[in-house]
């Protein structure tokens, strides 16, 4: 086999010729011919698809008679020896255990790109991938992997719809580069996985089940859970057994609107903490070069996820409070203080402290609530990819701790004076606003404390690339050992 | 003429060179004449963003010292003939009904690319389209179809905002390469529609207005307005005629507030039963290769807009509902009702059944409407494209039909037992609720039945290529004709 | 230095040679040397995504020992003269003010490209720019701009999440197209920004803060502060100040929700004004040729966030209303009414005006509401990529119209006859809503008269190009100038 790198790049002609030759930029696709082996869903779409982008088509089948009336016209189908003899590029449709079958296709694929588009049966996370099968069934041949996290759907209705990226690996770069190219024709966007080591990585990506929600989610279920209990507790078991009075009723509603604000502003602490986290270990230990922990590496990069979880338990938790008034429960209770106060003769039951305190923590709800839905729209992919990266900044994380702060102040008007009140503390547990609060605090006093000149200038020096251990490094008197340094943008 | 198949790709030098010449990728933009024909806002857009990406441009026009400064400085503005015979590659941007007034241009355009930017008048369902016309006018040329869907405005600014995409067809691979570059250089995404047949179509799309909305919308104002009348009969015109007691004041909110949850009720459950009727087809047949009669097809592809429409109708029902407790009408109830319960001396009037129903339908419908809601924001154009086909499918159908059933329970609990109540029959007319639970309730048990597990297994097999009519297929003994069936990723 | 132009694009190899050499169509980058100058964070990113997309990747360093151990394994990490001497083309990762130090290796890198990927510390308005101080530096090098928007975390995670594009621009073509298609390897999508005097426009793109948000939030600022203090004066210091009573705890809630409608409706009027400005100075003028002014021109580009800011102010009315009868005080009240009906016997307390009233005008808010939804969920820019022109202009144009009716609808019907009550014009102030109406009148009004048959007659034909001054060109005698004229699709 000779050395592909050896070949040239693009065929000559000799001479100078038409110097603005517009239509040379790419061979004419008709000139091709692209071959598929399989005559499966995902081959007709594909065929499909190729002959719409202007490919010759050739289809290995087994049986190419009763196949031939699956596939499009312009497509040619024949036996799999001579589909493989004719194409210049060959797509394995082929069920991956199948493969072996093809074996008397060797000499006909060697030198020749075969694109691998098989998924495995499930997560496979030790290898070796269907692709290195492959690789090694056909070593004279130059495997790339990809196509396999596109349906036939999407292949059949064009990229306009779903997904456009197509990820590729191989380690022949000629070989990527051809379908690459080929991607790009049929309206896909190619993405470079690397060496064909990677194909592992893209036949599992289909099995992915959102792995970056795993744990934001099982976070979120679990302090529901918790809270939910202690509300219950406190608000409906206390009453029951101490005064057996039977308020059962308030379990689907205002059990779970006291649950979910607190599990709202706990999981927003948690998008600030790790942060914080990050920026004092690095003032610990002064330098930014030190690797985090996996479990603060593997926090910080699910920061959205969790953002996303506090947003929701946000937004539900106004639904729920906007449901209140409307029940049944609320209007007998109206009712029954309607009598009550007739029958006491009370002309004006107006409470001013209560209700300043009510409006007060209302007013500051709504606008942690708006500010958080900011949050949430700017965390969309198609709006974070049209702000800059001063613009995410400043929403992620000036308009956060805005959120953070108000939302804080929300719980603080709501708990008032009452976290000081005796018969608050229910089999002597403290009141939920307590326990909600204590991490957001943490968070907002630890960023204030950042924010301190000396701090400050401290965390901005070492994450410029300062480390305590070689000053020399920052000393200006050898401006090109500096110079040379750092151009970070972030 | 020459078979342009014959021509080199790339003119070569002659000799190896330097082997690593990187720049030597693609033509220098500045070396390739493109010319405009026209001098319209059209024109002066393109030459624009042509010279911007470093195109040469020549304009041709009837009056050039007229047209000079209406273009910008690098642009080049001279005779058409001048323009036709200087250029490369020639955009026609005039009206469809001059091109014939171009026809002395003939020689000088022959093996030249026409770009026909042209739109129609309007919709135009037989053809022939604008750019066959051009092509029959100009047999020597090579005409592409494209940039109509793109406006001078978006030329103007820039691909960064609006559409990118830009559709292109031709029957000359060539052709329709070199324009595709330019495309790509200009910051736009070209997607190929394959031959010149494609023209109509690509000039109709300008045209279409929300297409696939036709259908999903009727049938939303069509429920809307049967639901409202049978509303309207029993709740206002049924008190109105046997008691003589005027509700109309009901008819604005409350009648609405009781139509839209219906509307959402159906529309949910119309998202689901195609997909449950091709399952059931398949199992007649036997087989998945049957074609779908074209009513199913069409319904397949227009649930995301049943689903969307039915989200507006919840979301609205939403808003209705919480307005409730707002309105003079509530106010003035609660207090002829204090007032009433005062002068009975009642001193408690807690209905606990009432109170229960309430709480759980309130909580059952927020769930359902946060159901609804996360598969709302997942068929976002951005957020769908960043899902992987498994995570697809388990949101839009395992949230999905959690989310119908959801709707379905608060439906039920909503009713509670009032389909039993006699004096519920006004007119002889059943509660709503019970029309609308009819179809969720078909789709919720047709799904049960496919989960059975000798159907469900019937249906996997089916579904993977096996036919009832050619058991041979399955058959593991011949290996390699099943092998070579399917690689279907769906 | 040999004439760039004069290259042949793409070595050839002498003869004819495989035809179908699909693999041919790029150099493969594993024969590209890319070189690296610095050794910070976007180097180590930019080395590690370089060699993942299949490139040769030297990095020049000062010190390479220590360096060598920060880069991924296949980048090689040499001094700096011999990185200049061996890649095709360099990146310039060093803080701009110490591009000088590197004068030494002018011999090196003459002939090569440079991509200039520095930040300023601040935004420069007048330059010059970094990039042009490097291509004065070494004037025989060709110096690219870009990547400055990208940080090191895009690199390093690739382009799939966040932003895609990269701003290039460059005096020279060749050096521009080989830095895209490296882009497009690496997965980015380069966005051409023409020649060399863009770099600074480029530079400054990091430092924006939401530069189109300015104006239109500024301006809500100010109507929300203006009509705050003159709801304040009127609904809180007038009863303070003629009958002594106080109400300052409708501060945090009622004032606010009644300021924000105004807001709203008076920012929803703002959007359509400029439009109908231009129509009128086109119709004034007579033809569609002169510059509008620059206030205008400015608008005109903002009214998408002036519609933003106002469906914000309309989606926190809608929240701040729904929380109104969840209040503390309006339980009070209610009780309170409930005391004195039965005090004073009256049994029945409803006003049938007043409940049409607000039954119609919540209606018709919710509406509205509903519209200015649909409007914001089209602006999203996914969405909007997603719709034809006929589609975004229905949507911005006909809907927007319907959404400012309804609002304006909702007002009036909230107004009712108060407008004529003396006791409304407290301080002889009148009340807010007939201040607040003027504005969205005038555009309504604005926008019927322009659908009079002859105004609309002779706005279309300005709009197709026609001008009085130049009768001439519309008279289809010369159907040629005519023919010429203009392919606007908007």
């Amino acid at each position: 086999m000779p050395d592909d790198m050896a070949r040239p790049l693009v065929r000559g002609r000799g001479e100078g010729g038409a110097s603005r030759n517009l239509e040379a930029l790419m061979p004419e696709p008709g000139a091709l011919v692209i071959g598929i082996l399989g005559t499966g869903d995902f081959s007709r779409s594909l065929a499909r698809r190729l002959v719409a982008s202007g490919y010759h088509v050739v289809v290995g089948s087994r049986n190419p008679k009763r196949s031939l009336p699956l596939f499009p016209e312009d497509a040619e189908v024949t036996s799999q020896m001579e589909a493989a003899t004719q194409a210049d590029l060959i797509f394995m449709a082929v069920f991956p255990e199948h493969h072996s079958t093809l074996l008397q296709l060797k000499p006909a694929l060697a030198g020749k790109t075969l694109v691998d588009v098989s998924n495995g049966l499930h997560l496979n996370r030790d290898g070796p991938s269907n692709a290195n099968q492959l690789a090694d069934l056909f070593p004279e041949s130059f495997v790339v992997k990809g196509f396999n996290t596109i349906s036939a759907w999407t292949l059949q209705v064009g990229p306009r719809d779903g997904s456009r990226q197509i990820f590729l690996c191989s380690d022949n770069p000629n070989a990527k580069n051809s379908v690459m190219q080929l991607c790009r024709r049929m309206g896909f966007v190619p993405v470079d996985m690397g060496f064909l080591s990677s194909s592992l990585e893209i036949e599992n990506l289909p099995f992915y089940l959102f792995p970056s929600w795993h744990i934001p989610v099982i976070c979120t279920l679990s302090l529901f859970f918790v809270f939910y209990l202690y509300n219950f507790l406190r608000d409906i078991l206390h009453p029951f057994i101490k005064e057996g009075k039977s308020v059962f009723y308030k379990m689907p509603i205002e059990t779970v609107n006291v649950t979910l604000p607190s599990v709202a502003l706990v999981m927003l602490a948690l998008v600030y903490l790790p942060g914080l986290c990050a920026a004092y270990l690095q003032l610990y230990w002064g330098t930014k070069y030190n690797r985090f922990p996996n479990w603060l590496d593997r926090w910080l990069t699910r920061r959205k996820q969790f953002g996303l979880c506090s947003f929701l338990c946000a937004v539900l938790h106004a639904v729920y409070s906007l449901c209140l008034p409307m029940r049944k429960s609320a209007r007998y209770k109206l009712l029954n203080a309607a009598f009550k106060q007739v029958k006491q003769g009370v002309e004006d039951s107006w409470v001013d402290e209560e209700v300043w305190r009510m409006e007060l923590y209302l007013s500051v709800g709504i606008m942690a609530l708006g500010l958080l839905s900011l949050l949430a729209v700017t965390s969309l992919p198609s709006v974070a990819n049209a702000v800059n990266w001063r613009e995410f900044s400043f929403i992620q994380s000036t308009l956060g701790y805005c959120a953070l702060s108000m939302a804080t102040i929300h719980t603080l008007l709501f708990g008032w004076d009452r976290a000081f009140a005796p018969d608050q503390y229910r089999f002597h547990l403290p009141p939920t606003f307590v326990l909600v609060l204590i991490l957001p605090m943490v968070a907002l006093l630890g960023r204030l404390a950042l924010l301190l000149p000396c701090v400050a200038l401290r965390l901005r020096k070492i994450r410029r690339g300062w480390e305590r251990s070689q000053h020399i490094r920052f000393t200006l008197t050898d401006g090109h050992s500096n110079g040379l340094e750092d151009v970070s943008n972030v």
